[in-house]
């Protein structure tokens, strides 16, 4: 199928989804989550050969996967993403009589989902930027990620086997196939996931379009932790292993990976023995093992850096820690605060706490920030609660940023350059609302209406009557 | 004040105004409103020296100020929109443990306003965007008008009577001044009121900022309304006269003005009799009257375009009425179609109602449709009115779209190019959502959550716990 003939297709289909009535919306999310689950041998057989994640990640992503479409179809049971409004019209509205007004939020439109390598199930062709878009009654197009083009096509295939309505869903495969869709006038909004690189470009080419439309980029950080020295004396080895555990996760290839940790120097010996005893892990693919190696090269070369696990292969994937004081981090902050995607750690090494917070109000936007902290330092610790709070979308208190749930107060975005939409989520039950336009109808019959907005509320939607 | 002075002060200011206690920034609000009120004899006058509205419209518009005001203050006493969501923890979780993980709506920080020269009061230094921007926790730097210098400034001065905290209020004046402020690091998002050119070459600098912020533009439309053969048989009279009067008021000035109307032909001589009988008005500055008239002589130049009212006086500010028909305008339609700011309506005849949505389905995104239809036709206007609702975000029934009630379910905004952010509104309690920014907390201890997020709700909040 031609990006032309997706998108003209998802045109045509998007008033008939959009109008559905929730409980058959909801019913295709639903099929489309058994279909998958019945397809579940051969697909994580193929997303394992082509991402080298291994069998029991690869099975836990998929319930995530189908467990997100079955929560979003909850979603739309329920029905409070419409934010149905009713004002009753009111003769002795302060600034004159008020009319009846009624106003719910309806699907925007078309939406292309580009798909991520990293996350071959939940953020590729039915992930979760697909299932809340389906959820609004978004027609989806989802351009494939290169990285597993035999698992998107047979994903694909068990979503074309579940009986959703024509024009609903779409695979494109190709870069040039995915920009030709992202510039298609039919086309009512974008979502990616993936390198800052390739998502600031695609945010460019949403914005340059004659008809510009929201472009919902996630493009990952290097999510700072920071030790307070209570914690580093009170839990080190717990800490060390805990860091050392979600650094390599996944051979560090998650978009939340700490790649920063801020620590007393005390903490270094045990992270360090506890990467040494860490195996290396293939990683998705040649190109992000080439990027990944090139620019741990780099990193590993910055003044002030010390080398402290650091396999003499220049190509082994074992994983690497590197250190520097936070006087010198300072100073090289652009180059040393860059996301280096795999399981590489920087320790930025400082003696006053305060100083940390400085620094990290100083940082571009994260996804995530982390504070290792004893439950006694509490009181101290406000303002730099604060700056983590600042600088990223969720702060985790004593855990580690690898593994997002997918829940209602779940919250995976943040400020830019992180995201380039600061206030939405693409985790999480709230990511539907990215998919959404509210509209107005003054003074309109009740046939005519759509029926979140009718007196007799035929879909039981929450409505706020004022 | 420089506009560096201004945002550096709006960065200091922003944690204490985004964390103040509801009760308290609401009675800000609410002195901002009482300061406003007691220097209004003295506003209006200046308003009406300097915008020739007259002193009814800007007593009202002033009402329309205060009230929304208080309104924004009410909605920060609720604080709904903290959408506070406290999800426990759940150890049978589908994906895993859930850990404690609650997320709130925070204020996105220091906001820019760019003030309209149509609403000198409620679009401009203390309207709406500053109103809701304020009530998000967010400061606010406005750029003045420079249709209303003096006004802006006794604004300002009441504001600065009326005991904000420093910082969370500044004026600054100049288009360069502006685009100054724009580009300020400190800066978290803008909004704007005017012109399509103006607000499209700010949204550009706005996105080309080293951190791009969201830039919210509203930008006005023609606002078409249809009126079906059945409405023009039972009410031609009251219809002309109706669409005559919000055609004219306030001279033409309303981004919700009703540009274009598609009716039968037999509409034609009601208007052409009331547009005769109603006098000139002047317009709010020289640039806005020397504009319009240019777009309305080059508009009556078009083919297949009819003058039925037409002052001999070039310079004549007299309503205006053009008309041709709907296959001469379709071929027209960018030209034809655009927006003439001021008090000339163009009436596109057409013999088949079906012709009408079609063409609709190919104009531009619009603040508002109309439709003028009878109770009797609405099983055949389903179709149109879907065509309405797609292509604007308020759709009128047997109403005309000049004046727009400040409720809850207000949406004033609509698809690209009304606005460059269709999934917000700039009029309503829901123009609040677009200064805000969600933040997750995962595993936090009480007492350093923010208190929309503790288990004691110490602000009353409205939380969702699950």
């Amino acid at each position: 199928m031609t990006p032309d003939q997706a998108v003209t297709a998802a045109v045509s289909a998007a008033p008939g989804w959009a109008a559905m009535p929730p409980a058959e919306r909801a019913g295709h999310l639903t099929a489309v989550a058994d279909a998958l689950e019945a397809a579940r041998g051969e697909l994580v057989a193929l997303a394992d050969e082509e991402s080298h994640l291994g069998a029991p990640r690869l099975n836990g992503e998929l319930t995530r996967t189908t467990f997100q479409l079955k929560l979003f179809a909850g979603q739309v049971r329920e029905g409070a993403f419409y934010d149905a409004r009713i004002d009753r019209p009111d003769p002795d509205w302060p600034t004159g009589p008020r009319p009846d007004l009624r106003r719910y939020r309806t699907a925007a439109g078309p939406v292309l989902v580009f798909a991520a390598s990293n996350f071959p199930f939940a953020f590729s062709v039915a992930g979760g930027d697909t299932a809340s878009a389906w959820a609004a009654g978004c027609p989806v197009v989802v351009k494939a990620h290169p990285g597993h083009p035999r698992l998107s096509r047979r994903t694909a295939e068990a979503i074309g086997g579940a009986g959703l309505p024509d024009g609903v869903f779409a695979l494109i495969e190709g870069d040039d196939e995915g920009v030709e869709a992202l510039r298609h006038p039919g086309l009512a909004a974008a979502a990616f996931t993936g390198s800052q690189r390739g998502g600031l470009a695609l945010a460019k080419i949403a914005a340059d379009r004659p008809e510009p439309i929201p472009f919902f980029g996630e493009m990952g950080s290097v999510n700072p932790a920071v030790v307070t020295p209570g914690a580093a004396r009170a839990r080190a080895g717990e800490i060390a292993k805990g860091y050392a555990a979600s650094l390599t996760l996944g051979a560090g290839q998650f978009c939340t990976n700490p790649g920063i940790l801020f620590a007393p120097a005390a903490l270094l010996d045990g992270i360090t023995g506890h990467l040494r005893e860490t195996a290396g892990a293939p990683m998705l693919n040649e190109r992000i093992t080439t990027g990944y190696l090139s620019a741990a090269t780099a990193l590993g070369a910055r003044p002030g850096v010390r080398r402290l696990v650091w396999p003499d292969d220049a190509t082994s994937l074992a994983p690497r820690l590197l250190t520097m004081d936070l006087a010198a981090f300072e100073a090289d902050i652009d180059a040393a605060g860059e996301e280096c995607f795999g399981p590489l750690g920087l320790v930025v090494t400082y003696d006053r706490l305060a100083g940390v917070a400085d620094v990290l109000a100083d940082m571009p936007g994260q996804l995530t920030t982390s504070l290792h902290a004893e439950p006694d330092e509490t009181g101290g610790l406000a303002e730099l609660a604060a700056v983590l709070a600042g600088r990223s979308g969720r702060v985790l208190w004593n855990q580690w940023p690898t593994g997002v749930s997918v829940t209602h107060a779940m919250q995976h975005g943040g400020p830019y350059p992180a995201t380039t939409a600061p206030a939405t989520t693409s985790v999480g039950t709230a990511a539907i609302e990215r998919f959404l336009r509210p509209v107005a109808y003054q003074g309109w019959p009740q046939d005519l209406l759509p029926p979140p907005l009718r007196d007799g509320n035929p879909w039981k939607v929450p409505q706020a009557v004022r």
